[in-house]
């Protein structure tokens, strides 16, 4: 298998694995900057996510169009991924989705989302909140051209996630098992959040320390964040289509008894 | 396939989405008006949704009575479509559910339903709750008549939805698609009202200006919609039983590069 | 089919059907009294609910013991059933079971639960919440003798379902059918008013006239008791054994058009 | 089938069965201590639960570390089980877990998570809150070398289960079927709390006397606990992996009629 048939089948999983952990359902999308050529980005053309094939994945420049002619329709919000791509050298994946359960902390804005859960501390100790009518008005909430996605990765900045009032989020980070793991977890965490504001008293969140702590241990194909990709590809149903690099996540790298 | 074929056909798809998709369970119903006949419309015999097939959809007149000998039982409540088509000439589709999540905001009214998110836009700025009570004093809650269905047509007045009080909701919509689709995203954005009420603080519904917008941009057929229409049915299993319209869904309208 | 083979298998259904409706899981049961001898009554063996078949169900006498030689582990919670038969001979039916969403009601007493949508009506206007500690101080929670069953059929009285504090709920009906759509529609009912409390303001619960009008309307073969009855059981994998009256729920009652 | 054979296959199936009710997904596990060798026990390779089985099973020593050569990744968090094995000696079985639900109760603590219904009671009338940061400052919140596991033993205490701040819990109890049992029931007892509270007024917590009067009764190879056990690896599609005691849950111990 080729390093670009890799790269598709990558994203395919990806995209299966967002729709069955319902973070998507018939809308939102993932996408993986192409490795060879940072310049493009490769995305499904407009179909839901759990249904997406090898065959649906086009490629995409900076500007949001397709690369190469292209008759089948597109995801009208490609300029979320065109923009975020276009302002972060250092991001290789972005997702963009609606689950619901973050829709609370983009409408009601008085309890910022911020981690509280382990799991959760790849989202960022601060996770903006864009809402396009601050400079657009009146639209139909779609970032449906570069000057709108621009404006949000301006309000992205450099986070890994900003929600978006009254519509979703968007998720960007280092790889693709990053931002999948992000955009899975962004939800749980919103929800721990939510009830523990319920028990009520004092909330502790993640200090700025633990973030860091985590951040600095993770690797894209480390064992433990193989062990999710795995678990998740195979709840999917797609566990065949696994690309597993040589030696990710096998080796027991602590101390050994003989 | 004939037209007519193609409408039951939609007709059974919608009841099967609408069962995946919890919004009815064994109760509730959906109808679409006959394109050929304004005066009638389709609607399933007295059947669980999830079960409806083909020979299960009977045809009746804006009277709420089937317009051929008809033996097998009909359901009780179909007054509430016969009534809305009566009263609404605009309409095509109409869906009457249960769906649990909006009971609350026919229960306790401090709280007015209103779009908070980009997919509840199409419930319309305004969803009255219309109690049974109000007139007919102590009922079964069912609208079993049509002076009852006249009623509840009525406080549903021009908008998109009207909550029934301790009881469900009636959704009214120009096409079947867009009936199922406000049917669907209804209890998600009164979920995602509920909890941003308990987050507390400002809530930030749409604007009117947005949710305008939004329903400009509509399109039965559109690319967008056909998306959603296409992933439900097939999660609802019923996927071989699309019939697309000729182009809808597949053409690229974007600019594209050569 | 023998009377009694149809009870035997209505019984099976009935278990499925709490199981797949997630009423009972390890742990619950459901039993009917013997139409042919009302001082007996019908009713597993000590299996998980989901996994009974023909064969697990025993006769027991309205002491809660079998009539027969029986070798087979039995539940503990058996005397539930026997002291509501022995007490209500209008009685027909009785579940018993943990459902999650009633059991906030019996802990935090300051919200009685009442019926507040039109498919929660049966549970009856008055939900005793029934402590097994206020008479029998310390035990574990278990009604495991016919004193205890007696002290919780007293509490029950002439309603349709007592919760038990910590515990689960009893419920009561004229008919199998009866008894299992209350056991369904419990915890629906209780969802609907917790939710409905926290949006906070007037709670609408269905007036007494409303209860009693939907009371008046009850028959258990009805055409829509039995479409519920179908759903259920497609939906548990046991529709195969339904057993329907000759006559029921097939015939359309309403004026008909030629 | 062997001793160990059997204990090995037990552990696949608590495997299973915690993944099928959500205590665990990707990450979380489940140790026994090897009934010939206390001072050994059993936990799997570093793989999702759900995908556990037998050659996965690896054997360890209370320092954690594998008693034979072992090339495979094992989990970071072995440390969890040592250190409670190593200070409990009449534990036999711990699992660690994420399971949504009692996140909250972690973050925020002004509601102690304490039982109130009866399947919670063998969590313990005290359920301690540990915090990493305490002794520990800025961690990755992982438990990953023996100084740590011990200090949550230390918290842990004689407890049955302690919460880990903004991570998971660890639980411990005298057999393996028995820490499945607290680790399934602990999420649901703190979502009845969780909701009681909304509900306000006084909370009914159960009693000292309760706690003690079922964890007298408890034996994990009672007919009561197995018809849980064989109902949770049916439900896991592993029942065919049971490997039920002779006698266990068959025997009607009640009185019998002849």
């Amino acid at each position: 298998m080729s390093a670009l048939d890799r790269v598709i089948s990558d994203l395919v999983v990806a995209n299966r694995i967002l729709a069955r952990e319902d973070v998507v359902d018939a809308y939102g999308h993932v996408s993986l900057r192409n490795p060879d050529n940072p310049k493009h980005f490769f995305l499904s053309r407009s179909v839901a996510p759990e249904l997406v094939e090898r065959g649906d994945i086009v490629e995409l420049g900076l500007d949001g169009e397709p690369v190469r002619e292209e008759r089948r329709a597109l995801y009208l919000e490609r300029f979320i991924h065109a923009a975020i791509f276009e302002a972060r050298p250092d991001i290789q994946a972005v997702v963009h989705a609606h689950a619901e359960d973050i829709l609370p902390f983009g409408i009601a804005q008085a309890t910022p989302l911020r981690p509280v859960i382990h799991s959760g501390s790849f989202i960022g100790a601060n996770v903006p909140v864009w809402d396009i009518a601050d400079r657009f008005g009146d639209t139909n909430l779609l970032v449906t051209n570069m000057e709108q996605g621009r404006d949000l990765a301006k309000s992205l900045g450099q986070n890994n996630v900003a929600l978006m009032r009254g519509h979703g989020f968007a998720s960007a980070a280092r790889s693709l098992i990053e931002v999948v793991r992000i955009s899975v977890y962004l939800p749980r965490n919103a929800r721990a959040l939510l009830r523990a504001k319920q028990l009520g008293g004092e909330i502790k969140y993640l200090a700025q320390g633990e973030i860091d702590a985590r951040n600095r241990g993770y690797s894209p194909y480390s064992t433990e964040t193989w062990r999710a990709w795995e678990y998740w590809a195979n709840k999917a149903g797609c566990s065949h289509m696994l690309t597993k690099p040589t030696g990710a996540g096998t080796a027991h790298q602590g101390p050994q008894k003989k």
